[in-house]
């Protein structure tokens, strides 16, 4: 199979790596405008064909795929191009800059019967995998609450907000773990510089008295990466700035005795131990790189596809509009 | 000087302790309804004097002060009698339970010329005194967001959301530190267990582009204690869970680059060295006790006066209604 | 029971506590030559009694036992009093000044039929005696290596080095875990300031391939508390600066794999999971009390009699002996 | 100029990478036996040379060095070849397998008038030069003790102990920082698996009243590695393991107050503020083949030359003979 990466930026040569690793996949063409980029492919990548066109290469027909690597306000047009020349997609996170995008992008890949995959990376490393084989297997119980920081001193982009920057992995992580449905949104936050905001609060209301929180800021003078999920049986830490250990289950909970009726109800706690499950090590790329393949050989949905594309655009969409309004309830549409 | 405790729960014992070893309190009540409290008081605190009325109590005309430490809806009554008895107020946090109870408790003490004191004890800890100092030297410059982190498997209080308990702690420190006017707050949270919120997320926004967040849990698995403030120049972490070296300072910073007209504006970053300067050990109550003590001898008001309690009451009001609200903005009577 | 505490210098106080608290010790005696320290115990004890004698103190015929928290190269001398008059003792780490001591003091203990209590205190930690049950279900195997390091910056004992002020609590740990023999010992170390060592080295080896390894200091910039034993099933480490999650299990091991012979043998790796149990927060010293009440009663020898306080001390005289000479072997007698 | 890697196992492609990055590296070749990895270097690195055997390669008149990546008991021989060809050449730590064979590689390299590189590439890190940097101003005053802790689950070199594989690190560290003349040595340790030791304890004793220690270990649960200086002014933490601030200078001090004649000599504490340079983050090994290339073109010594690699090479040397009789003193010859 013939796979193209469009964009070589910061990301697009990880593509390549993956795809070129890839036994099924047996060649790649690097597509960007800017000759040196190209160079630097061919330089880094030997054997690598490259163009500096989407139109040319999509004509071709013994292209399966391709790979957008591009600022987010192109996904939508190339991603259109290359459904209906009857490729099948990869997006980079976040999937499109609005939900009516991502919506026709679904509609068109079903009318051509081709495959979009996003690329919510995290939902193929160890850590996730693990955490959702512990859910599934119902160790935590019911979900109460989902709350995710991920804060650093980061680059700024200069055509997104930090939410639309940092917050997609987190809430595509959240779609995963957190099988409830998302009703509302609320976001509270600053712009200290350049009328972007560096600063993001955002609270999710789920159907069925949960609720999840994300916080990111491009502005802060140390990192951290840590969710915690608390559930009715045990609670769960993700620390991804942990070099080992970056999971731990806490035999944890907090338990209201009905028994003697509301008004005597008693709050009960219980802490024992905790423990760690080992996490696998294989790369998160290499595994989002073989579900895509897998998905287009058997002719069925990846795991991160459209609709998981959307479900987070739809939130940051929703987000978006009310971080302006200071924390205005939005309902997702 | 004669002083009382009304309230002989967690934290009357500490009031007491601290009371009886300051050099110019000369006597210490101890009140309480509860006949098994008083004499663990009397066991504890040799040369205590006990009582079980704080009608008894007030009538006392050696008595010159009483700490008010019971729960926090008994606040007003109890103040108002004791201030109205012409005797001087400690009250331990949160001030009152709504902010007419507090400013009709600081117009009655300024009526009988009385000092009320909030045990807002933080303020008296070496490390939050420490970062005082360092702002006020100007090292951090114009602070752009504060953020503050309060999270652990606590105790459910059955009369107060966990903001109510844990937040009016973080609130005092921002009103301390954060020189700037605050103007709306926006909440939200979650309420899994009672029908008390045990997990609360606080936006406050504050005149001139500042902003600050508070996020609050009483069924976290791992406890936290960590506020970020960022600053035009600096930035600082305080980790109250650390041993050692609490509070940190970044010589880190975000400036934008105005030469280039509006359009072209650069952000810019600057990552340098860090310090972490010794911070003194002295109990935080007893340098509370001091205060509290010296604004009485010298008729002034203490750094934790009635109006610094009404601060964090005005802030938790409208944040009540905020949360009831899933987030609407309140504005700050 | 009447019970007595000589020496109310740093940890006397806490045994005068601990012993009131006991429900079979019905009166406590306080014993020190500066009246300061006796005015001191009055007023923080209420209902104790005081002595400036030890010699006035054991001739009083209702007195049970007598607990010595003095400088250590007096606890020979007292405990042997003590005994002779026919009180049990309990003596403070480490039990005395040389080997020969403490063999004298087991002898006069067994022909007056009396009990030595030695305060190895660790071992009533929930911390230890959670490791201890993990040892004896088996679950590391057979011990290879125990690594402990106990540094921070600490106050200078004017009559002993750092290994007599801190290694004792770390060799007994060792006793009670490592079930194995240790016959020979070798020390390093630089004495920085005044004669005594401020930094040493113990190394100690134990029949049958297992090795133990002590690293103190008293000039330690930062304070680590922390263990490491290898087993041939698991691993386990024990921080006691964390605040949470003290102890550590790891499913990780080494084996060797010699079905391909000497010649060709393979290390073989593994690594799982890691768990952490909940550990019990008794105050260590109420267990300790206990111990020394209860053998007393039951007229056993308590878990730290005095052949554990002697297994200690010949260690610390062998390896004061080896870090004199550089590290020389020197054979435990 | 034209440069070859010989030994492409682990670490050789990551010299073959930084020779083809340097600017006055015009070519680089690699050598290695093994036509597999010959084929690796070729796919992985376009435009390189390879080569299968080092008596081919020394013939070419246009090779201006050699860098040697194989086990460390072919050093020598393939040294001696390459300098006796009148090429300079690069060796990985360590150098040797004995002092001896050091020696005369340096006699060798005298003779020909050529540069030996040894691969020390810690002292090239910004945290090693920065550390330098602070006790070359004098700010740690006179050095105390050293203290290096490098211990993980690692994998067991087949032909060497834990000590020659781990500590040359921490030792070329060590001879860089700490500007005092070893001249003892004492080590401790234990094989618990196939006869090489495992676990390694290295005391090293200096003139002028200073000491260092070393501990190694390839079978440790939790990898960690922090080296401690005590100075007579100040104190310094290097945790390599921290992703940030990882020197770290405490304003800790001890002192002898002698004011009072040796007898009343009072030892007093000082602990102040704390302060985290920060540290330079271009790869180590990029400045070490500047260093390796300037010392070429300047015909001076490089800072990490062969003298620097036989000070290594003494103390294992002497360190293997004292840990085969458990701790015995061997002086450095």
């Amino acid at each position: 199979m013939k796979f193209a990466v469009v964009g070589l930026g910061y990301w697009g040569p990880n593509l390549v790596r993956n795809f070129q690793a890839h036994p099924q996949i047996t060649s790649v063409i690097a597509c960007d405008e800017r000759e040196q980029r190209l160079e630097f492919a061919r330089s880094r990548f030997p054997g690598i064909s490259t163009c500096n066109s989407i139109d040319a290469l999509i004509q071709d027909p013994d292209l399966k795929a391709v790979a957008i690597a591009t600022p987010v306000n192109t996904h939508y047009d190339l991603a259109k191009k290359i459904l209906e020349a009857g490729k099948h997609v990869w997006v980079e996170k976040p999937f499109t800059a609005s939900s009516n995008h991502a919506r026709h992008l679904i509609e068109i890949a079903k009318q051509n019967n081709r495959v979009i995959f996003v690329d919510h990376t995290f939902l193929y490393t160890g850590a996730v995998r693990k955490i959702k084989e512990v859910l599934d297997k119902g160790e935590l119980g019911d979900v109460l609450y989902f709350d995710s920081v991920r804060i650093n001193l980061g680059l700024f982009q200069h055509d997104v907000n930090v939410m639309w920057d940092l917050a997609p992995h987190d809430l595509s992580i959240m779609s995963y773990l957190v099988g409830k449905k998302p009703y509302a949104v609320s976001a509270n936050g600053i712009a200290n510089f350049n009328g972007m905001e560096n600063v993001a609060h955002l609270s999710v209301y789920f159907e069925g008295n949960c609720f999840a929180h994300f916080h990111v800021n491009w502005t802060s003078p140390v990192k951290i990466r840590r969710m915690i999920m608390g559930g009715t049986k045990k609670m769960m830490v993700f620390d991804d700035m942990e070099n080992f250990d970056k999971v731990k289950i806490y035999d944890t909970g907090v338990a209201i005795n009905t028994e003697e009726g509301v008004h005597q109800a008693l709050v009960e706690y219980r802490t024992g131990d905790m423990y760690s499950p080992k996490v696998n090590q294989t790369e998160a790329l290499s595994l989002a790189t073989s579900e895509f393949v897998n998905a287009i050989i058997e002719g069925r949905k990846p795991l991160t596809d459209g609709d998981n594309g959307l479900y987070v655009i739809r939130i940051l969409e929703a987000a978006e509009e009310s971080i302006k309004n200071k924390g205005q309830l939005v309902l997702l549409s």
